[in-house]
């Protein structure tokens, strides 16, 4: 099954230059086959937010199985004197072999958390960096905004219609995204081929504005769709649009949609008019710019799914998450593995590969515990049997864990947020701004 | 050339589901065939901003070239009974033929902007509503950012190194946006190799940290890369790192990258530290979230180049544009063409086709005029001889104008950008919040 933008293609030009040229010299000095481990981490949420949600690992998987210079990327490499040549004969041959583990896929996450952990020579693991955190970057950035956005939404069906608001591609993602931000649904067609997705529509001002009445084409939706389509109301006068809709369709009607205006009172509006008329089951859907702070004030309305886009593709202020990818442990030249970090001002790093845990009290999460230090002593470290271990194995000697990839690792994605959300204290739910619902307790072995 | 994530394959399914229903529908009911005329504006520019830059054009053009339903998308839309049967057999022949118009990429632009104009059948426009609006209100978005952080470098350059804080693919539209807006070269090797783009870039402190110290990851990348290569000073101690660099390279070292920290003070002392060293000709880059406010207050700091990640490829806080794709003219039953427009609250349209152009005082632009009406009276008003014409042919018949794509395209769209911005009152150069520089003045005729 093809899953991303370039499926079969090459990923391996979607980086930066400086990891294939510090790849060059590291293989001219010797150090590029020194083991090292590398950790995908945030030092901060975005202002006032109480976790994030982690998405994107598992089309990264792909991604990364993916990135395979082709012959014409290496010929780019070549015509710009971007590497040596022995560089590029290395590239040639290139195929991640290392290990990668990582916090699953839908998992809430905290500042400092190790959300992805990448083992392997220096050379296989530096080139991957830039492709790793563009995925996760975006991926969580859009699945934590939808995940508010479903909590606001108590129940009620949140749809992905946010295409037109990013970038082609970048709204592919999104929509996958949103799936395991709790959404339920995407109007964009390519990731609902790409991932297996519900797709989900109405119809647009201009389909009303095309025919020569808007009863001309609510009876034209009707005939091709029956009378189970949702009808737009907004493009002259609701009110009209409402009495047209129901004598064309019928009390069966299957629902409206209403895109501007102020969408609380006009679904109640809405709602009396097509009860008046006797379309009780007819369904309400709002969209126009909703956020999760919309989304939460028409929680009393009478309305029955939300249409959220440019919010959702932007995550709702935070467009990006703020990960990173640090070396924490390389190989020294005796071949013992040396735990190091860097010092710069505001961005020191915690030498040392990473574990991480997390426990509760009364089934509740109250810490993330994540503990440092060399394998060994990680090996020898005992967590308390109630805490629960955060990392799972993505891919072990370049092989991808099948259980994390395709349409069923997204629904298994999404199953595991609703489950680790349940399981964070409850003022996690609350949209007011706030620190992280659990604080971060670091250790160091 | 390969100008894109998927050149050659299709872009048909990079689109919400209604447009293919909403297709259906018309073919059913005799009104697919109407001809008429969308265009594209934004009501609005982001809080505060002054102006906005239209990117994305000519890369647009090449992904409705592409927009030719595969028999795979066939087979998508077949299976889940998106459309009817007489639908798939016309999307088998699908191309765009009709003529779109629009504002030069890199042109300044303003609210009610008639950014695109398309027009077609029905059939064939309603089609390519999300891919347009994708692709414009991201590039957009970027272009305008990138265009205030060029203004705020007053002159020094500035190089996208955002790759890792956006979708992998929007990253590669990102670096071409940049360009566009006024950048100087990318970090972003897919963006170099389809763009044909100065590629970029330094070494990270992964490089440092997997040496035993940092005067072996100095002398490792200039062995590799000679003197004028640029080292990372801020992994542990920056006064040592130049120490360092100076002592391996000699005082012809190419330059240092400061990553953290204070940059202004640091920026000094290291040049300071550089010059008693005898290193006059080391340039000093600087990165580390900067946006254009890090980059004006930089100006009086002893700074050679600025490398712009999160805030560029995210907007600057206004990470997509808000335009929309609106009917404003079409063909009526009787064959003749009759102006349209949507009442709806707030997000009401203006009927007619638009025409735009910019009058000038002193060589200084002072308004934008945007001109609605018949093609006729179109056809018949005349402006006034200094009034500029904003709209270009981009292509006719379905032919793309060649002027506007691939590489030399994006070289004349980032120099109209310069000569654009060169035109409008120095107020739009402000990063204070304020009103759009010059006012648009609509007139129906």
């Amino acid at each position: 099954m093809s899953m991303g933008a370039s499926a079969g293609a090459s990923t391996a030009l979607l980086t930066d230059m400086y990891e294939y040229t510090m790849l060059d010299a590291a293989l001219q000095d010797g150090t590029a086959e020194r083991h090292c481990v590398f950790e995908v981490f945030t030092r901060r949420l975005p202002q006032g937010r109480r976790y994030g949600v982690v998405a994107g690992t598992g089309r990264l998987m792909e991604a990364v199985r993916d990135f395979r210079p082709s012959a014409s990327d290496i010929q780019f490499l070549a015509d710009r004197h971007i590497v040596s040549e022995p560089t590029l004969h290395w590239l040639e041959n290139y195929r991640f072999s290392g290990r990668i583990r990582g916090y699953r896929e839908g998992e809430t996450f905290f500042p400092n958390s190790p959300i992805l952990q990448v083992e392997g020579s220096f050379a296989e693991c530096t080139l991957l960096e830039t492709l790793i955190l563009s995925i996760l970057n975006y991926d969580s950035a859009v699945a934590s905004a939808a995940s508010r956005m479903v909590s606001a939404a108590n129940g009620r069906p949140c749809m992905d219609m946010g295409a037109r608001r990013a970038n082609e591609w970048a709204a592919v993602s999104a929509a996958r995204a949103a799936i395991v931000g709790g959404f339920q649904g995407t109007s964009n067609l390519q990731a609902a081929k790409l991932y297996d997705l519900p797709a989900i529509g109405t119809a647009a001002h201009c389909f009303t504005l095309l025919h020569d009445s808007e009863r001309d084409a609510f009876v034209s939706q009707i005939q091709a769709f029956g009378k189970n389509t949702t009808l737009l109301t907004d493009t002259y006068s609701i009110e009209d649009a409402v009495k047209t809709a129901v004598e064309v369709a019928g009390p069966d009607l299957g629902g409206v949609r209403i895109d501007s205006g102020d969408l609380a009172s006009l679904a109640q509006r809405v709602r009396n008019q097509l009860d008046e008329l006797g379309a009780h089951q007819a369904s309400i859907t709002v969209t126009n710019d909703l956020d999760e702070y919309a989304i939460a004030s028409l929680q009393t309305a009478p309305v029955d799914s939300y249409g959220v886009g440019t919010q959702l593709v932007t995550g709702s202020g935070a467009p990006t998450c703020s990960m990173v990818y640090k070396l924490v442990e390389r190989e020294g030249a005796d071949g013992s593995m040396v735990p190091v970090a860097k010092r710069s001002k505001n961005k020191a790093t915690v030498p040392g590969r990473k574990e991480a845990f997390r426990s509760y009290e009364y089934n509740l999460a109250s810490a993330e515990h994540v503990i440092s230090g060399s394998a060994q002593a990680l090996a020898a470290f005992q967590a308390p049997e109630d805490w629960r271990d955060l990392l799972v194995s993505y891919m072990e000697n370049g092989e991808a864990n099948p259980e994390f990839l395709g349409a069923d690792g997204l629904m298994r994605a999404r199953d595991h947020r609703a489950k680790s959300l349940a399981e964070l204290p409850i003022a996690a739910m609350s949209l007011l701004s706030g620190e992280p619902v659990i604080p971060t307790q670091e250790q160091l072995l």
